[in-house]
């Protein structure tokens, strides 16, 4: 088994931001020549998410929307009593989810026609880093 | 480390169904010889899950209604002006996932008493896939 | 490849706790030797999951009032018709997820500065397991 390990770094303009990350995963991917296994991409921030939906423009407005709707930003949350304003971000992670697996077959990633690698960003203008790992053959 | 890949083809009846794969994922591990490891079990598409639950028939309508009340299928999605009409479909994935990774731990899936793999269609009738890949030993 | 089981046992003197678990990961990384690599978590009933966030007080009960407000507790769920009254913890296990993956890096858990592991149970009070799975070199 080999293993491999990359960090990506941002640092949104705005405060939220979806980005596209499939290509920097192909990159790695192929960098590493690994043929069969799976990597893991993972926020190492619990106030940003990752998921893999289609890259569409309407739809990631829509998925921001619906989060908005569930856990809205505003200045009641317990978690601002320490000073923090972002309570909604983490909520907004806690629902997404912070990491999806990819399998790799073949030397690519085995994606379906629409699925592509989203970096969701609910805390931006800060550096932040979502790991990269691959295990595999 | 060896590895092993099955696509799970569906076209269901209905738009929305939920389809217990546990037999499929079970049948795979124990055709890999595969003693242990992890399986990820992921949808191709966008506007499908995959999740373990209870399998009940009460708590699987009452899963389908939370989700509609979360994100209730509509015309006023941004991602309809494409001409598509399952933006509804693409949320209820974004919060449900599309996938899960399972333990396999001496030949089996290492599961408590009523753990239960499901695939969850939200935009049916029409031919979609699930992976399946076992890596391990 | 190698691999490596442990099973994490829990009773819970209240109904719903967030348990922070990162100790008993690490202790397990530690002595299972492995360097590189990834470790599963994941709850092995259908009323509990499994998040990596802030291990902050009020965020986390930020969290559960969200969750209640999404899946509130009551009498109304299909689900009770077999007797039961935990519809509610289904449903959050659904919207939180049951699992996560963690990288392992140069023998340690590859986290970013606030990530810590949280067992969330939403029906406790009764003996429940977390199953955690190595497999790397």
């Amino acid at each position: 088994m080999r293993s491999f390990t990359r960090y990506l770094w941002f640092n949104t303009a705005k405060k939220r931001e979806l980005i596209n990350i499939t290509g920097e995963c192909e990159d790695f991917l192929r960098e590493s020549g690994v043929r069969e296994g799976l990597m893991l991409v993972s926020a190492m921030h619990i106030t940003a998410g990752v998921w893999v939906n289609d890259n569409e423009p309407g739809i990631l407005a829509d998925a921001m929307e619906l989060l908005e709707n569930l856990a809205p930003e505003g200045p009641d949350y317990r978690h601002h009593r320490t000073g923090e304003v972002n309570g909604h971000a983490h909520l907004k992670n806690l629902l997404t989810h912070n990491q999806v697996v990819l399998p790799i077959t073949d030397g690519e990633l085995d994606f379906g026609p629409w699925q592509t690698v989203f970096y969701a960003e609910f805390d931006g203008m800060r550096r932040k880093r979502v790991l990269l790992k691959i295990i595999g053959e």
